[in-house]
């Protein structure tokens, strides 16, 4: 074989992929926006068709010799070549150790449970998801040790979203955070509770989506390349390349601050994707590296910036524009409190800075426990609601507000949570090395998000995926990961908002 | 090689088709609805691969071979296997005499061509137009040569979209409607007009909405499998199968008319496609046959029926619902003559019933001049004005109004326009043929369409594309094609309306 054709063959190869992981994206993509309501077992045929063909072509004979090949002469290949061939030639491995009839049940169960999810959740019936998630779970437990026998299966999923990542590690990281986060908690449950009844009221969804719009813009997403839509649970995805992405929000007429906030969260996975450098396009290496760093970006958007007092001030004016009668008698800093209470609650996606790594230390400890067969999934309701009392010190009403509120179990997406915590903690050490450089509230206050994206877009999303996560981290933070530094950024901000 | 699993494979096949049809449909649909603005180079990269896939897939050696061999055996298939057989066999052998390279760019003009005209509609610039439409025309003649060298390239075009159809049947055709139209428009002209001031107003798009998916009800659809979404300009399709249909409209706010008819118009399209018998789904014989057949049902749900009085006198207690205001002291009466007066217009989508064809032989004289060499792109504009003046006596103010109007020609869809007469005239013969057994006015009159739809479902829906359209045509008709039923109809219309 001829190294410059191989070469070349890479690229069609990624590009090819990039096409299949369109069509597919966007059929999911349909299913939760605009498909009727009787058309999953429709999507579910085509996605097995096209599931099986990207399953041939990824493992083909073709395509091994292509990039075996290539990773023989590496040395010739630059860098973002030898990534290229690292990460599909660990993927394609991995993936051969599924037998395809197994791949292919597993992508309709996919389609399947994210349908049944849906009605279950509506009606708050966990036994109709119940099967679905047996399955979902015995399925992911069962992938995992074809691929890595000798491994936890439940560390392979941690692996998954996160190279390295082991429950070792998420058990210190964890219990540091808990051990700080509860004294934290008490302290705020002893002051005088913020009156956050600014955000209550009465919104109209066509308002709620100017602000969203709004704040799309503010933040720097480049609306011609970034999509809004409205689903059940908010996302963000991209089809083909970070040439198209597409952001989506959830409305709740009665509080705006939910939508608003998603908005700012699902922006934040968009500006990574979106930074890719135009030439890691429909590649692997193209869009976010893992999901902790994702998510690192995402809330970073959402709560460093955007609970902050320079934001709240910043939007303030166009709160009162949109919602001239409920801003009434109100202030930017009554905002700025009401965004900031910190208060035990039963949903993750609306929780506070403060308690929002308790929904997900209990969602990692259910998993770990489905994950070692030391919980079974029919038992999950209960133990859900008994670790919200515990950790929460709530009563979880229904399931619909508990074990069934996250989307994530339903796609597949077993090892997930943990990400959420660790993108919370890198932020924050993130943010305090840009301080370094950048009068990160001057900007904010002015809206001014140029030097704020510009220190990201340099640091982090023009990269990719072109570095491993920890390499990443270390070349952004200049040193090791740290929990402290988030730690005392929720010192400081509880303290502030709460005047401890 | 087996017979058994000959046909297996043969259903694998159409399966697989169908899937990639389900994707590259989507990421149309997707262009045309929620797509952000610049992102259709992203699709183009997308669809240029998925199409070389399917050149590949249906042209491979593997496909022809499983096909031939079928071919051969064809007297120990059914009929439904036989039908299949010859449908894909032409297909590929059509196919097989295109280069892939120039199959592909074609795929990615059509992309290219949508979003341009877009934009070139909007701005009414057609010199930006100008060179894609060139390039469509070129193709289309150089491909129609490619299958067909011995064939006259525009009787190919037209016996693509109708089996069998000829330039020298439409001429014959529109000659003899011409001859009845231009005389009792001129009729029409010398009787008072219709005021029609009913249609204009407000009408915000939410009301409008709210009336498209009644009337989607009210015709028989079933909204579990119905999608309704917004374009600029209306169109129906179906992904994978006919368990997964959309339609769409375009609200305009000062005329509620032209929605509400665009709705009922798809929704025929849409009872046809939805109504082919289940067995059908996921092979080349799962929806309509060919477009004349599909446009007489959605022009005899938009006009037969839609503008019937009945019709009018059904729905006018839910347009008085919906916009109380603007229907304040007018009548059910009233309303159907508004949607029924004729009148020469620049606008075919919202020409009436009378001039209609005008419209439609326009486009036909035009498509015929530029596939024969005498006529030029760029003089398009020009003797488009001169025959709406020529047929239609009015004056095209800008190309918006003028040869920008269709999207049509920017999907490559050449020699599609004479199906839209024909369609009409199909129509009228086949509602002579149902009143033989159904009380249509009867029926529409108590909102009870379960006999007019049974009646079409039986005759023509079910059936999928399982005879040529001539053979379902005698079917249906008992008879041969007789363009006078469409004439009486048309001067019973018109002399009811206006009284002649």
């Amino acid at each position: 074989m001829d190294l410059d054709k191989a070469r070349q063959e890479l690229m069609a190869l990624q590009r090819k992929m990039a096409a299949y992981g369109h069509a597919m994206g966007l059929i999911y993509y349909d299913g939760c926006t605009g498909a009727p309501k009787d058309t999953a077992e429709n999507r579910a045929v085509t996605l097995s068709i096209l599931s099986e063909e990207v399953y041939r072509l990824s493992t083909g004979d073709e395509t091994v010799a292509l990039l075996e090949f290539l990773d023989e002469h590496k040395d010739e290949l630059d860098q973002a070549e030898q990534r290229m061939v690292h990460l599909l030639l660990k993927e394609i491995r991995d993936m051969k150790k599924i037998p395809i009839d197994e791949y292919i049940a597993f992508q309709e169960l996919l389609v399947r449970a994210d349908d049944v999810w849906h009605t279950a959740k509506e009606t708050s019936d966990f036994e109709l998801f119940r099967p679905l998630l047996e399955e979902l779970f015995a399925t992911t437990r069962k992938f995992a040790l074809y691929i890595e026998p000798d491994r936890d299966p439940y560390d392979h999923c941690l692996n998954d979203y996160e190279e390295g990542l082991t429950q070792k590690a998420c058990d210190a990281f964890f219990s540091k955070l808990r051990s700080e986060i509860v004294p934290l908690l008490k302290e705020v449950a002893e002051h005088p509770q913020v009156d956050d009844s600014i955000r209550f009221g009465d919104f109209p969804e066509d308002k709620q989506e100017e602000l969203a719009y709004y704040l799309m813009e503010l933040i720097g997403l480049d609306l011609g390349h970034v999509g809004l839509s409205t689903t059940e649970h908010p996302f963000t995805t991209s089809f083909g390349s970070h040439f198209d992405e597409r952001i989506t929000t959830h409305y709740h007429r009665d509080d705006f601050v939910c939508s608003m906030y998603s908005v700012v969260h699902e922006g934040g996975h968009a500006l990574y994707d979106t930074g890719s450098a135009d030439e890691l396009a429909y590649t692997v290496l193209d869009g976010g590296v893992s999901m902790s760093i994702h998510e690192s970006q995402s809330r970073f958007y959402e709560n460093i910036i955007g609970r902050s007092r320079s934001f709240c001030r910043l939007v303030f004016p166009k709160l009162q524009e949109l919602f001239p009668e409920q801003m009434a008698g109100h202030d930017a800093e009554e905002f700025y409190h009401a965004v900031n209470k910190a208060q035990p609650s039963l949903i993750r996606t609306e929780a506070d800075e403060l308690t929002y790594s308790l929904h997900i230390m209990i969602r990692y400890e259910l998993e770990k426990k489905v994950m070692a067969g030391e919980l079974e999934v029919k038992d999950l309701p209960q133990e859900w609601n008994r670790m919200y009392k515990e950790y929460l010190g709530v009563d979880v009403p229904d399931d619909k507000h508990g074990v069934l509120q996250d989307s994530h179990w339903a796609s597949g997406l077993i090892g997930y949570f943990p990400s959420y915590a660790l993108g919370n903690a890198y932020g924050a050490q993130f943010l305090a090395k840009m301080k370094e450089s950048v009068d990160v509230d001057g900007c904010i206050g002015r809206g001014d998000f140029g030097p704020v994206n510009d220190w990201n877009r340099e640091r982090i999303w023009k990269h990719g995926s072109m570095y491993k996560p920890v390499e990443l981290l270390e070349r952004v933070m200049q040193g090791k990961f740290d929990p402290d530094y988030y730690i005392e950024y929720l010192r400081s901000k509880i303290a502030d908002v709460y005047g401890l």
